[in-house]
């Protein structure tokens, strides 16, 4: 495959820029209302090391959903398949990331996947610690492992607002309490998973950290196996079958990549064998993906031939 | 229509004793389940004045559910039919109490009516008042000025047992705030809710209010207007159409009276125009209600031909 | 009471006659589109036997949903408690009479109530017979026996022409047909249906149906049982709690007698031991009810102080 | 990657043979029932053209819900995309297949994707022709154009005993014509449905059609454009997403290759660049996925490192 190069990706992003306009900027969470929906950024991080950016590459977001990948890695990890997926299920679905009627449907109930609110609050849950400050750090050390930065911390600003508003959340946590589901004080699950929500990268970074999930979970200077490689690849799995709320099935026809995208406007994706992507653009589509981030990574998966179907 | 008597009361209330047999005490309340399956109790307030009763009539029950007639007579009063049904639907439905999907699935969402848990909910945070203590005092205000008795308080164990342990509503309220049909801190609507549930009342005073409800709201011995008539009704109504959880339907065809019904073991039945009747036994169906309840109250009412059908 | 009497009934008919603006003639059935909006007629048959009417009151319309109380008297009277309720349900619900949803979600799959589509068409189901001829006979059979009146026939144009395009009612149909609720052929039970919905009366006809089912079942002028009594009740209580579609529970609170609605523009109601009502005007409302019927229906009820609550 | 041999395939068969004590041979289309459960066959093409088998591989089966796939493919080449896309969604669900409560409570009411039963059946809906003979052999003349074998016709028997007893196609048939996804008759439109279905293939010639999925949609030999890419692409896509009914997240993350399930016990799965396999043993699990076939998938992706994610 022909390289990425940065001259090929600043050309895209440019070109892009203009559909910023068919798209929204998340309200829903007041301290992300605030963004500029002008910007935009992109980063191509290459498994042989080399990245290349575009845009404001520097500038920092908060990562949203994309963090629901990075706490069910950390609890794989931690408790093994078993465990996590007698709690939370496999199956992609068509209802959107926030809904509540299939917990009740279902019986018994258990959330859907993980890449939904439900379940996602489900797999915090999991994470250790005394204090919400101990399991905010399981999934912040393992960002610190991947990226190589231990600079990397949460918006405070962002996560309070979230805090703050966040009533269907703390709606689906005591709906899955009440069912055994999850257990412990919803408060302070809450005030982990907008914590969670809240950390903050830019582009490369996170690119970054998609190279690493596009590299079997290695390393991608020491090839050192940071995450056991059949966990990267449920990760992977969940990206491609439900990572871009209910636009996924659409999304792999368009794409077809492995990818995760959170309200803030970012879109982290996986090229296995080849490098990973983040995209950062503030305007979202009626599904809650980037407008742009959606555009580039279909031009790119155009041109580059990666998609995996 | 021949009077109910006491020897006739006391007669239908031992034949039915062994019904209790088939059914359960309710469990998912810690303090509830303490209660012994055995207790029973009946009582018929008389529009011209007489009261009789039978079996354990001087027992304390917590009313539960039926607080959610007192408490949207309240609201009724206090903000008018407009503001009311501007929060909570009119309509019955086969959906258990609990459910919490057509909040998500109706456009607007909007409890379907005041009987299921959300729509009481939605009621009860129309309670004015700046402490939850001022909140719980208009309904306890009212349920004395009904009964005539001030020293009708909650069972504050019941209260703090149901507290601590009623996470689905909990999530109903979370839900609810989110699409805003109520307003405040979830937390001391859920105090003043389950401290409303947890009202004390035996039989003979429960019997005395639902005689009020059946005398177009008025007095029994003043003629006072307690309830303006129109909302008298509109508390029956709702008591005749939904007042028995799911099995409302049933109970419409097989006894005809307006009836509400609490999980601790309580049915209040309202015979417009001749008198109120509050029957207590624990031990409930699989639909919530008193088994012996809606026994005693099919009897009487064949007897006494109160259907209102 | 004061008499109903013609003077007065002919003034209110006069008085809404402009609310018919506020409504839409049922479009889903094409033969129906045609009803001239401006069309009314009320009339109400007192049990001494006398009958006023108002307005066009000779003319014939199709009495559409109406027929379900008709037919599932006949099934009751045929078949008994038990075998009808072992295939339809008893409990209101707020979803629309075309619903399909429940009958999946619920198990076992049964319909809601006799009232829905589903419901009725499995009342009808029971209908014997060894040609669709004869099964449509045995409702027919019935109203001549009500009406007294041996001309009343379906309207041929009308059940045709929601035979070529109820695909909705199809589609209950088989789906009930999978979970063994109805048995035999599908295309004959739909034809049934259509003819059954397709039934004509005027509204003194229909007034005097209504009045059996206030007399406790009786006929009006020579006293015979004509419907058992406990099964007058049964079908009174359906009216009652889920006879106005989906505003049954609204209804309930505004006009409280027991009701059927059906989609031509017509309602029937039962004022017990005091007379049977009918008011046609095909403007409906969007849960499907005559405009002008309601409206009639409320001015009436809380003149005549007819609330059953 | 190291070829998949005969003798190892061989192997692997043999191996997993015990493993049809865990499922049941579907049991409702009458004539599937009588299938033998100990039958078990499988079949690799290489995009070389060599085609290993192992078991019963000269054994015909009706290829039931792998039709989908070819239907769909047959739809998009004659139709394009957009109108495609129109009648039918593109997201996975966790639902099962044959359910229909979706299509009532999404506006606009269209099925999910064409992997379910109501999206199969819009997308048969699209076939051409004057009779339903004609509409048949738009898929027939596929099956001949990709497998070379204009022999391959549909099963009699299975297709009328399919035709007889699927009241529950019918039901969502006709709730798609309500609302006017599928046009025409209801009647046709089942019976070519059944009889697509009832198309028989053996695992060598299954394995064929999966091998032209893996090859870009190009003639193996001669590597003529049988289906443009994109399209291939776009039924790759929906068997990766949604294959294998709601199964297909958790054969995603233990498979990983796009494959589709039929309740014959058949299972085609598409290793892109590759080959194509086909699997056939009637014992299936809950989902309706053939046991062995999902196991010796499992085997054959973890030995070969299928996974695309």
């Amino acid at each position: 495959m022909e390289k990425v190069t940065e001259k090929q990706l600043e050309k895209w992003v440019d070109h892009i820029r203009i559909y910023a306009n068919n798209g929204k900027v998340a309200d829903y969470i007041p301290a992300l209302k605030r963004q500029n929906p002008e910007i935009n950024a992109a980063s191509f991080f290459h498994l042989d090391g080399e990245c290349v950016q575009a845009g404001e590459a520097d500038y920092f977001f908060t990562i949203q959903s994309v963090s629901k990948v990075l706490a069910l890695a950390v609890a794989l990890m931690n408790h093994g398949e078993d465990a996590v997926f007698s709690r939370v299920g496999k199956e992609p679905t068509s209802d959107p990331f926030y809904s509540i009627s299939k917990l009740e449907v279902e019986k018994p109930s258990k959330p859907i996947n993980p890449m939904i609110n439900a379940g996602a609050l489900a797999v915090t849950n999991m994470m250790s610690g005394k204090t919400t400050d101990d399991m905010l750090h399981e999934i912040l050390d393992f960002v610190h492992l991947l990226t190589g930065d231990e600079t990397i911390d949460y918006d405070k600003e962002v996560a309070q607002s979230e805090y703050n508003s966040a009533f269907l959340n703390r709606s689906l946590c005591y709906f899955m309490k009440q069912n055994g589901i999850i257990t412990g004080s919803v408060e302070e699950l809450h005030d982990v998973y907008t914590k969670q929500c809240a950390i903050q990268m830019n582009v490369k970074q996170l690119a970054k950290v998609a190279g690493i999930f596009a590299n079997e979970g290695k390393d991608i200077e020491t090839g050192e196996q940071l995450i056991p490689h059949h966990y990267a690849r449920i990760c992977n799995t969940f990206m491609g079958t439900c990572g871009m709320y209910n636009q996924s099935g659409s999304f792999a026809i368009n794409v077809g990549i492995p990818a995760k995208s959170g309200v803030s406007g970012v879109i982290m994706g996986v090229v296995n064998d080849v490098g990973g992507v983040a995209v950062f653009g503030p305007a979202l589509d009626k599904q809650g993906n980037s407008v742009i981030g959606v555009k580039l990574l279909e031009i790119m998966s155009r041109y580059y031939q990666w998609s995996i179907f």
